[in-house]
């Protein structure tokens, strides 16, 4: 293997045979080595979940010039563990997840595999983006998501990313003409308000499908993602992973839990 | 019911029959009405997950007096939206999580189901806790977390939490007269070194169990999660849902993203 061209890991929640895995595969074809690994079906709403009560299994399921392609029986996250640990051949120099088909902005990212993938490379301290397009049908177009992901993949390995920062990069569902161009933005603040659906099932036992509503409670902030999608723009959001409420750190000590 | 008495709901990564989880319900027992709902079985390292690929379903296990126990098909953050929707006769006062056999701090808050949970609460403004003994044995002693945890309860009903902050309390394994105090800290910087157990099925196929172990890159930080368990006191980390990187967002426009 050339050692002077990057080594960039690719990975999903919708597995292997979604459009967005192989067209995300496309968009980094052109820089350097890939290996593709990713959940063998769809693994929606996973989040960081990792498989410890049961085994994995992987298998390599094809390989065309510079792209080797494998399955994961596990997670997105367990993925990208196992392509870390068992599968590439060194540390990758970049990791891309996606292309989700449907948002990943705002809380969102919370509930998301292909950001669960994205905040696990972070963790290990490698460059990571995660890409998702507002469009939910297994058929979705990813050709503007492809030409503008290039860009922000070129420059994450020209210029790197800061140190513990990912990037979560989500796309409108619009023409690539009525794109006005990328936003830096923060995570807007919302919540899902949960539907269930109840069923009956043939014996009459009671069954629920989750549904439910996306509630922005920043509508009208222009430094949000939610605003800057609504908007024609595409929203980069940087991530860190910690979680640490610092300023509720002195208020509690304040009310004295301590 | 009784509109003076708080409504508490209690759930878990472990599973309805996890010891962890019957301590919790003594821990907060005498502060009103309880409703526990949680996985029919063990969900470790289930994060922020939620079920969207099949339905799930719920049933009521058991009551005695004021407490109700729900166990639920998903995963703990299921359980945490079934009762919102469909359990609970209104949102509950408060919502507390585990008690979790074995640790969450430091980046384990990423992984955990325990604290997917809290978090899921969080989102929708209820105060909210997990609670984790450093101490994975099914069996472990949880007499001491259910006292200093009692404290923690009484002072949330009592003096709220910050909005949209919930916390992650850790408690050390070591005898309640060892325990220094309660340390409000910060979630420690490190990361999970994966190794993977590769084994033979009997039909001669390779499979892989997850294991490895926790780098902790912050060793002597007084202020952090990890060293106040080294050190002998009860971690609290106020936790909060917005995952932006502030620092960031100047530094990405500085070199030019958008």
């Amino acid at each position: 293997m050339d050692k002077k061209r990057p080594l960039i890991l690719v990975t999903n929640d919708d597995g292997v045979e979604a459009k967005g895995f192989n067209s995300l595969i496309e968009m980094v074809r052109p820089f350097g080595s890939i290996y593709a690994v990713a959940p063998f079906y769809v693994h929606s709403g996973k989040s960081h979940s990792i498989t410890v009560e049961v085994p994995i299994r992987y298998r390599k399921l094809r390989e065309s010039g510079n792209v080797q392609v494998y399955g994961c029986s596990g997670t997105p996250v367990d993925s990208v563990k196992l392509a870390f640990g068992e599968i590439l051949p060194r540390d990758p120099d970049l990791v891309v997840s996606g292309i989700n088909h449907g948002s990943n902005a705002s809380v969102s990212v919370m509930y998301s595999g292909t950001m669960g993938a994205v905040i696990e490379a972070c963790l290990n301290e490698i460059p990571s983006i995660g890409f998702s397009l507002l469009d939910f049908d297994p058929d979705a177009d990813f050709t503007g998501t492809v030409d503008c992901g290039r860009k922000i993949v070129q420059h994450t390995l020209e210029k790197g990313l800061p140190k513990g920062t990912c990037l979560n990069v989500n796309v409108p569902s619009i023409s690539a003409e009525e794109i006005k161009g990328i936003k830096i933005c923060r995570q807007a603040k919302g919540v899902w308000r949960e539907e269930f659906e109840k069923r009956l099932d043939p014996r009459a036992g009671e069954y629920f499908w989750l549904t439910g509503y996306f509630e922005n409670h920043e509508n009208g902030a222009a430094d949000t993602d939610e605003w800057a999608l609504a908007n024609g723009y595409i929203s980069v959001v940087p991530i860190k992973v910690d979680l640490t409420d610092y300023e509720a750190m002195k208020r509690l000590k304040d009310i004295g839990y301590d």
